[in-house]
């Protein structure tokens, strides 16, 4: 796939030394819930995320005259036969111009790391730009998001900053299947990371897609709540009307995890904790306060408020880590 | 509705002084959930219970010289003003012979009331039965059935014992939306209910009903899912297939739990220790134990095992209350 994009290119060593590029993390307000290609990471749906600003992943690649890549993580080797190492070599393998060709890998995370935000995202994102500049590609951004969705879904929205949409796309080879900027930012829109685990989660995110997607009676209806749900986002960020854009990402949230509890076995991310903050959350709303919230495949909760109630959010979650996407 | 079954025999006042019936409670291994008209009480789809043997309403319904209902339950007077004398006196409204034909109603409930079982079900059943034996109507159960529907959904289901399926009907009258008992019987099923709250639920299940078929995108898929469900039920049941059995009724309640989580505001009966026990119940059923649960509209969990497992299911949760359907 990456040599229909690169061309004669792909063959090419690079000129220069090294090429180092940046990709923020994002966050999904209308999720990316099911793959209709495992291996190319074809979506059955379209999604809409928000970047996270300056918090992402810098990497930069060079050539090296080695038998194997070398790659290290904020400042640390990684052992080759990690599941980080074999992920980023065997993604790299699209494109070696030569089989013998190697790179060191040297990728830093912003994401603070108790934030319990997704890194695979911003971290293939990083690596393609990288890429592009090491090798002088000068591709166009859409090619850099099919290339990085290659490595992993959401990575195809990290290519790029503010509102994000994935393009579902319809062909078979993915060439339609990329994301675009939204045009529009939202200075006084902030998200709130409350990590609610350490743990490490007992179903990968790509396993309960898959079993949802094969099991579960409810997602049918999914892919019907998410067009509904896009059109609602795209209109939330077009008029600034955040009780819309709440509101749509929490239900869109709720569904994406609803699906998989009718899948078999059942796909819960939640602990007991989440349910709890859910329903913090939810009091705090009928009390008034403008307060919504989205969850990715995993138990941790994340805030969506406008920045003048962060005190608030911040008296009631004082272990809340604050996110500005927009600063 | 009750004088199209009960024709001309609904004006005429009992010869006999009073009429004493039992009805069982019922835990719907399929649940019903959605109505297509909330006055009738005619719901979206079929749906299957279990009767829960001597577990139930004991009910006596006397004429009185009066001018109000008096009622009495678990052997205490009932305010007038009480929701449930007003549930009681509306419902009987459906049936006096005269306007001023007054009722004296005692209703014992034998569900243990920690369990956390509706007790609506068998208690409008077990009237519907005594109001039968007192006027001496000898209505088939068919009708039976349609009256206790009118009083609460699931009450239909338990004016007989056993499986029990409530036809879902397709007549705007309801004429054919009435419960028939399903042959065979289980004697080494058991129940065990595991009782995480003593609060009121926030929602009660008409609103959280109707608001889940109003606004769940998902809830689309919940008839295909119950379809489905019913039959591999039916499959279970004539098979003697515990594990069948279980899966579906666990993947049945899991999902209904799920359509409410996609409706706006989210519906959620959850509490934090509902989440926690659905873990335990998961990781004893790796670890090799077969057990399932299934859940109604509320936070209180029930487990489906075999008489067999019955110390295991005791040491897990001691709290454990155990209930054997057919014995």
């Amino acid at each position: 796939m990456a040599t229909r994009i690169l061309g004669e290119r792909v063959g090419i060593k690079p000129t220069i030394s090294e090429g180092t590029a940046f990709a923020p993390a994002n966050i999904a307000l209308c999720k990316y819930w099911g793959k209709r290609d495992e291996e190319l990471n074809l979506p059955v749906t379209s999604s809409l995320s928000i970047s996270l600003g300056h918090l992402g992943t810098t990497t930069t690649v060079q050539p090296i005259s080695a038998s194997a890549d070398e790659i290290a993580l904020n400042g640390k080797p990684v052992a080759p036969n990690a599941t980080f190492a074999k992920a980023l070599s065997a993604y790299l393998d699209l494109f070696r111009p030569a089989p013998d060709f190697f790179f060191r890998v040297e990728t830093t995370n912003s994401i603070p790391t108790a934030a319990g935000m997704a890194s695979s995202a911003s971290g293939f994102a990083a690596l393609v730009l990288a890429l592009n500049n090491l090798f002088e590609w000068e591709l166009p951004v859409k090619h850099l998001s099919i290339l990085a969705r290659l490595g992993s879904g959401s990575a195809s929205r990290s290519v790029m900053t503010g509102f994000v949409e994935w393009l579902a796309g319809a062909e078979e080879d993915g060439m339609d299947s990329y994301a675009e900027q939204i045009s529009g930012t939202w200075p006084d829109l902030q998200l709130g990371v409350l990590k609610l685990s350490e743990k490490e989660k007992e179903i990968s995110s790509r396993k309960a897609m898959r079993c949802t997607r094969m099991t579960s009676a409810l997602y049918e209806s999914w892919p019907i709540k998410v067009e509904h749900d896009m059109a609602l986002i795209k209109e939330a960020i077009g008029a600034q009307d955040f009780e819309l854009l709440g509101r749509t990402a929490e239900s869109n949230a709720l569904a994406m995890h609803a699906t998989g509890l009718a899948a078999w076995p059942p796909v819960l991310f939640w602990l007991p904790e989440s349910v709890a903050t859910m329903q913090k959350i939810w009091k705090l709303r009928t009390d008034g306060l403008p307060l919504y919230f989205t969850m990715d495949a995993g138990p941790n909760v994340k805030l969506l408020f406008r920045a003048d109630n962060l005190s608030a959010i911040q008296a009631a979650f004082p272990e809340v880590e604050v996110v500005k996407p927009f600063e």
